[in-house]
């Protein structure tokens, strides 16, 4: 919020991995942050830099606001569901989310210290995680339809996302599976699980992939998506390297696993 | 399934920590262990060993059947919320387990050996885990309504279950309370959470307790409810011994913590 | 150092787990503490309160200076060798500590954080641990014979010391381990392991234990100790009441395990 | 020791990561490995792959035989202390070795799995570990030498070796450290830790390097080299590589971190 003005003005273009920019309105900004956002003339101009949602947007942009942690992981699960309309969305939809302690930043505190981590795991942020409006945003829902609780997993990196809604209009698992095919047929980062298997951590460890998998059970009506990504890659820096490939007309893929 | 009857026919009182006689009917059991039962003219005596629900059955049984790890902490959060009516049912519940390792057993496997487990976090029996019926007949709910799913933590021992529901007829957050402390009041083993904190898996570690924490977002209608045991006492050996104490009249917390 | 002097003077007994009155002179102190000794007229009365080797003056002092973790676990396996003479100390002896995090203290470090410690493994203060002069001193031997490093293990709690020497004078394993029956048979809190196993960290985890074992191979001349304790036990608080249990008279394992 | 003959029969070039071919004389290996060697004719011809000591005898080997993860690590910090005359060998040479689980190899195991590891840490095969005459061999030292002992670091991968030795002839810390510049100066994966740091883990994590560090202090004579590899890397397959480039003619770091 304070170097990305002075460093567009510089005429440069600016991957912000920080919150500033990842919302639409100052107002927004000031519930989840609490605080006042300074810089709210450059709001308007910055594109969400999920390249699976926002590509075009991203190559033209002078500020790419990179997309949260947890939001990376829940916007690719539960976006496309949204968009086809299979969720009950009075039902509401529940992401339950686990996260690598990186994802708390490098800043030593008692809670990321090894011994309190060692041998236990939490929640913390329960229904109130800062990240919740970015997936309202870009999944286009709203408040009263996101139960979000974010946890702490004892391990150094990575997300795991469970996410479970109560589907309508949907014939089958496979039905289920490909709309996510559909969505995601040309996207080098996104792979899909096939039915009766699930990703986990270690599958996207270290790489920039974000890993999905589906179970429905039409007897019972019931539907989970899991989905998985390195917080430090796809979450954080590998995503904004290819950000940057796509800002500046490299390969998307272009120094990412 | 093979001792009980000749440790019965002996005359001893059993308790028994697999789950041959958790469930009512062998038809049940069969269905979700995928095997015959053989012992079926014993499931009509044996009472289900969750003492805060069957106490006085517990005193008077000489098979108690102890019960699953995930399903008691998942009954001790789940049925008095069902008991007294605050969820809206239709809209289903969501639990979210977390298990350490020797959830798994002792005997080795690839699965849960060390270089597997270490630095990864996964899901398995989504939405078919065997323990499923239990929390069902348990805390009176039918399988729709219930989409639960194991995880695997790397730690040692301890479970911690995130509970979703939409409410119906509740209040507050305080309220939502108070239908734990009228319940658990005079329980020395259930512990509540005051409005604010969540337990976590540290807090339960080698201890008989569970603990109960919750949140409750009224503006949004969206409540989560954490619960939290060690695995391997309130989830094994030592709501064997808390049954045990209740089945030869010893003080029920001897030799517990 | 500040607050013993106002404890004493005020008639209280002091137990000290700083490492303010462990060493016998000031000179020492500020040389291996890098700072200089305010209260050097204590050091006189401080009794050091390793129970095993100063019992009788533990039971008389008012200021106890409680061990610190590695010289305790290191000072039971070597001063019963130097004792003995079994030790060729011109071939010097190598002590080889290991540690869980929280010897580290519980203030946050980026050394301490989970992240930096998780799946890593590093040794510190090599040759120049501030607690190298306290097994000089409690052992009898001079700085050239001893090499000592420590080391972080990604565990909570609990230090392994594995401790190398040439013998002299020595028979068998059996004698070595005689050496140790000879000198600990009546003491509460040394255990001997058997020839043929090693301790490890697991077996004193949450006790107030020092477990023993030792290998030698008479062909080769090659000797090795293993020594083990929890640090927060009989590394710290319960060594602190165990010297608190025979300053006061009560039976010296009260409240320990 | 059964695959390999045949390969070599079909005119293969063979890189063994078995310890079948890693001794010189069928009787060593007997007597460390307790079985027969039942290819015993080819043991003249196999070539010890370690590259930064046999390069030349690799690139013209038809039998590799890839070196063990503990001697790796081992010899590359001791063989050219020997070779500099350096150590005064009648005191004898410790080297303390911490690993990884995945030394262990991948089959399922009580003393692998999670529940076992996890919080603990043990020594075992303490001076009778078969990857002993590896080192004699290598590092030219005889066995009553030589001090070695396996523990097991409850972590995925990495070796950490502490060495300790009296030096001779050894002027400063500096020139300890220039024995190794000297030696490794236009190796590709070695690297040296100036004064005042030491090689951890984490350091060499998924690459091919061996780090090396040393500490020595004059006034006392004592001194301590750590070595520090990954275990499946440079301790395993990425040798292999390393050896296969050799072989093959291709660049020797090609494919390798």
């Amino acid at each position: 919020m304070e170097l990305a003005p002075q460093m567009l003005d510089a005429g440069a273009k600016v991957i912000d991995l920080s919150g500033a920019f990842r919302l639409r309105d100052a107002g927004t900004y000031s519930r989840w942050y609490q605080e006042k956002h300074t810089a709210p003339q450059l709001l308007a101009d910055a594109v969400y830099g999920l390249p699976e949602f926002c590509r075009d947007g991203i190559a033209q942009a002078r500020l790419i606001s990179n997309p949260g942690c947890y939001p990376t992981a829940a916007n690719l699960a539960i976006q496309p569901l949204i968009a086809s309309g299979v969720i009950d969305r009075a039902a509401g939809i529940v992401c339950d989310a686990k996260s690598g302690v990186s994802g708390a930043g490098r800043k030593p505190s008692l809670k990321t210290s090894f011994c309190e981590v060692t041998e236990n795991f939490s929640a913390y942020s329960v229904l109130d995680h800062r990240h919740v409006p970015e997936i309202l945003m870009v999944s286009g829902i709203e408040e009263p339809e996101l139960s979000f609780t974010a946890q702490l997993i004892p391990i150094h990196r990575g997300i795991l996302e469970t996410i479970y809604f109560r589907p309508q209009n949907l014939s089958s698992a496979e039905a289920l599976l490909e709309i996510y095919r559909a969505r995601y047929e040309n996207e080098p980062f996104v792979r899909l699980y096939p039915l009766g298997a699930m990703p986990d951590i270690r599958g996207v460890d270290r790489t920039n992939f974000c890993d999905i998998g589906v179970k429905f059970d039409p007897a019972t009506g019931r539907a989970v998506v899991v989905s998985a990504i390195d917080n430090l890659v796809k979450g954080a820096a590998g995503q904004a390297v290819q950000n940057m490939n796509l800002a500046l007309g490299f390969p998307e893929t272009e120094g990412l696993l």
